[in-house]
């Protein structure tokens, strides 16, 4: 053992989660020693900017991690500002392509998949009853929601199953939780995916690409930028990488943390900003309560591998098309897969105009393409887009796959999720302090939780508590709102749920038998698409 | 990095399984040098047998891991005989009590809890329908059963609630869910909850204490002596303690293993038998296929307390009481727990008589009560005991929790479960090789898999897939059946589920109604064990 380091804050992880909260500490009290250990070797967690190959022959970045952000998510776009970096907005314009249901490749110009009639209305009706259910789901304390414990004691896909009538919006649920989640909808708490919709503000803030959207912007020259531009601020002797934790041991008066390296950094207060299955990696000693042991082994990364794909030429947009498509894998080239490997496509053009496009390769399908050569699964993406945007997307100036469940440290993407029956501890599991032990990363977070916003307001708050500690006349009682120290005993905001007027079966089915004949005759003169988004802005606005 | 270590074959876990594997390489090839790697101070897994003081002051021992065999459990009786131990029954005779649907405590007779007559038909139905659907999943590919995807998309109480109607049925469902897997019924794939059954031949084998069920006999002076034994015919040199496994990397033509105490250890071959989520905490090189990765990070061990506590006399004997309860938990000693602290209690009495008790504290229940000082739980374990037991039960001679979910290295107990959208991967996940890797441990197993026969299967499959490369002429092509190399592809033996005859709701709501006034009248004059246990014979023979 090398000879001991002292410090006043151990943080662990150099994250965009824990770079905000040793930024935070740094900025309210300047005099605290803060260092910031990281097992890589490099900084960003989940986020890497990397340079690729452009059609014109030069080098430009793309993200290879997480890439979008959105204008209401205000944490992120106010440390943008503040380092100085800038956004520019998704490119959306132009037909859209869905494939969905069956093999048929289908167009449509709204926001979402725009399905036959009866797809249209079954869609809208699961919006509006997903947005009924989370709006009873308090970010704080999720459990306390009137239906938490039938609903924590599901699938996401058992409610998928039970509440949608047409395989094409099953499609869509199911490829959009691939992408968003990186899981199978089978593996995921029901209540815990309307947590995470409620701490997003709802369920198409997560999946539109308007610029109040999730996928709505992105960030100039790459979010790697973040975390490298914060770690300068904290003062570059401060962040350490290479140096992953092994052991904690937390004492009378202080807490050591011991690293692969050998290493001891005695400190007062020690914050965790890395993914929740990487706490299980660690020695606590005393060992960790178990409403955290019981989270952390309910709570598997997701599986998600990114595509980035660059062009000389956007041909997709000369065709009138944006670039984007949902799709349920298409047909598979080969006999070893059920399905081809793509869900979620989207244009990638860079912000100096090089034009790329993007994909994932997700949960299932990704673990089973995953037993094929990279060769095979390269030419099976390029075969799906093809069928897609035709034999132009053969003639690629750049490609390349990362496969973030084999990434060290991070095993995973894009955010661990909850299985059923977990959702009991979320709050205690993940957000409350242990002793001094304090816990960050974005799945802590209450507003947008999962991403790069939920990094930084998870990373503030845990900030906020060490300080509380170690430096409180650095901080105000509004501070710690939101913080295990919250003085007002947060209050459960329950919105009780509007009760559906009954309706025999026999009536629904009858209706759906007269909805499916009508929609054959009407749809092709019916622009479906605009009569969904009149129907989800209406129940978005009740 | 000290010295290397040459040899044939490691093997990374002292447990039954493994030590099963590295016996039967020493049995069928005793040229072979063998190396055991344990990362624990001794051996045994998550079998330890310890010593207690008894009621007459001297000490005996008691297990506080696995402690329950079956005469249906071959491989492991077959090691007991082999190694030259013995077996007593399990003491049932006398009256059992539950604690279930409500607080009152109510007594029975048969082997299952007797229910209101409601309850009986309830249970049997639910009986029925599991042992048809089980009969269809194989044990080897469970997820080429026909409805496979349909069960493994929801949580064992998603089917629960489905199928049962009385309240004392889910309870004693969920109470048989906590202490048999360490989980709730939600945290569970219904697919993977059959195939369990069907690993033991079926549900009735896994919850009875007959001769031939799992909790039918105990082993004279504990279970931990099979390990001990076993150790010892490896050969005492070769069992190598307190060497905890980081990292694993796989070369052209051999593997080399290294020890947190840099220890690095060269082999031909090497055997996997620890509890699934620790190869999380092993970094490989190359690393872990996908189908693996997916497995271990979706299978959370359980969480199981055991208490036991001895007496000087055997009070409940005396009041003609068996010793055994089944309970909802029951009304809570204190606010912060929302119900007592136990499940299943069962006689502990040692094969020298000397008389004591033994109960779990389970799943989330656990965790609930985790929360609370050890003075406290020790305090609600006994005000429950009391309740079903009377006075008696505070005068205890000594008494003894152990909390599995702390220990290091195995960090929960029985067993790892399934989570939901899982199982598609759960042969190639658990069993498959990965190129010179193999994979033992109970949850590999596919006869009595959770069980210690099952580790000691799993451990010989494991040992007949490496002598298979390393020693051929060791092998037959009868030892192959059940291995990676198994010559004939094992042919799904899929039995078709009989179709339940259409029965319109308001018929079956009609009889519940009739049954339920009938029930009434008739529950106290008739022997409802009784018919339970004839109901339940004849659809096992069916």
């Amino acid at each position: 053992m090398e000879s001991i380091v002292e410090c006043d804050v151990v943080v662990i992880g150099a994250g965009i989660s824990g770079l905000s909260a040793a930024w935070m500490l740094h900025k309210r009290d300047a005099s605290l020693k803060v260092v910031v250990l990281e097992a890589k070797g490099r900084v960003g967690g989940r986020t890497e900017t990397i340079k690729l190959k452009t059609g014109n022959g030069s080098m430009d970045f793309w993200d290879i991690g997480g890439q979008w952000v959105g204008s209401t998510q205000t944490h992120i776009i106010d440390v943008i500002k503040e380092l100085g970096l800038a956004t520019y907005k998704q490119f959306t314009d132009g037909t859209k392509l869905m494939q969905l249901g069956s093999y048929r490749v289908r167009s449509y110009k709204s926001e979402i998949p725009s399905f036959s009639l009866l797809g249209v209305l079954d869609l809208a009706r699961f919006l509006h009853k997903v947005e009924q259910m989370r709006k009873t789901v308090d970010v704080f304390e999720p459990f306390e929601c009137p239906e938490a414990k039938e609903w924590d004691k599901m699938t996401l896909d058992t409610f998928i199953q039970k509440t949608l009538w047409t395989e094409e919006c099953k499609d869509s649920l199911i490829a959009t939780s691939r992408t968003m989640l990186g899981c199978e909808p089978s593996q995921i708490s029901l209540l815990f995916f309307l947590f995470y919709a409620s701490a997003a503000g709802g369920l198409m803030p997560l999946i539109g690409n308007q610029e109040q959207s999730a996928q709505g912007m992105k960030v100039e020259g790459g979010t790697q930028q973040i975390s490298q531009k914060m770690a300068k601020l904290v003062g570059e002797g401060a962040v350490l990488l290479n140096q992953p934790v092994v052991k904690v041991t937390q004492l009378a008066d202080h807490v050591d943390v011991t690293t692969a390296t050998n290493k001891l950094f005695r400190s007062k207060r020690v914050i965790f900003a890395v993914p929740p299955p990487q706490l299980g990696h660690i020695h606590f000693e005393p060992g960790l309560p178990y409403p955290k042991l019981n989270m952390i082994k309910r709570m598997p990364m997701g599986h998600l591998n990114k595509v980035i794909i660059t062009y000389k030429h956007a041909f997709w947009k000369t065709a009138g098309l944006s670039g984007e498509a949902v799709m349920n894998g298409g047909p598979s080239p080969i006999a070893e897969c059920s399905c081809g490997p793509l869900g979620i496509i989207m244009d990638a053009t860079s912000v100096s105009g090089n034009p790329a496009l993007v994909s994932f390769i997700a949960s299932d399908q990704a673990v089973e393409w995953a037993l094929q050569s990279a060769d095979k699964r390269k030419s099976a993406v390029l075969k799906s887009l093809a069928d897609l945007f035709g034999e132009d997307v053969f003639d690629c100036a750049d490609y390349i796959e990362k496969e973030w469940s084999h990434e060290p440290y991070t095993m995973g993407a894009p955010i661990a999720i909850a299985s059923p029956g977990t959702m009991a501890f979320l709050s205690e599991g993940l957000r409350k302090p242990f002793d001094k032990l304090h816990f960050a990363g974005t799945e802590s977070a209450t507003q947008w939780c999962g991403y790069m916003s939920g990094a930084v307001q998870a990373g503030y708050r845990a900030a906020m508590e060490v300080l509380y500690h170690v430096s409180p006349k650095a901080v105000t009682r509004e501070d710690m709102v939101g913080t295990a120290y919250d003085q007002h005993k947060h209050k459960t905001r329950v919105i009780p749920r509007t009760k559906q007027p009954i309706c025999p079966k026999f009536v629904k089915y009858t209706a759906i038998v007269a909805v499916v004949i009508g929609s054959l005759y009407i749809t092709k003169r019916f622009k479906a698409g605009e009569l969904l988004e009149t129907l989800v802005k209406r129940f978005q606005n009740q």
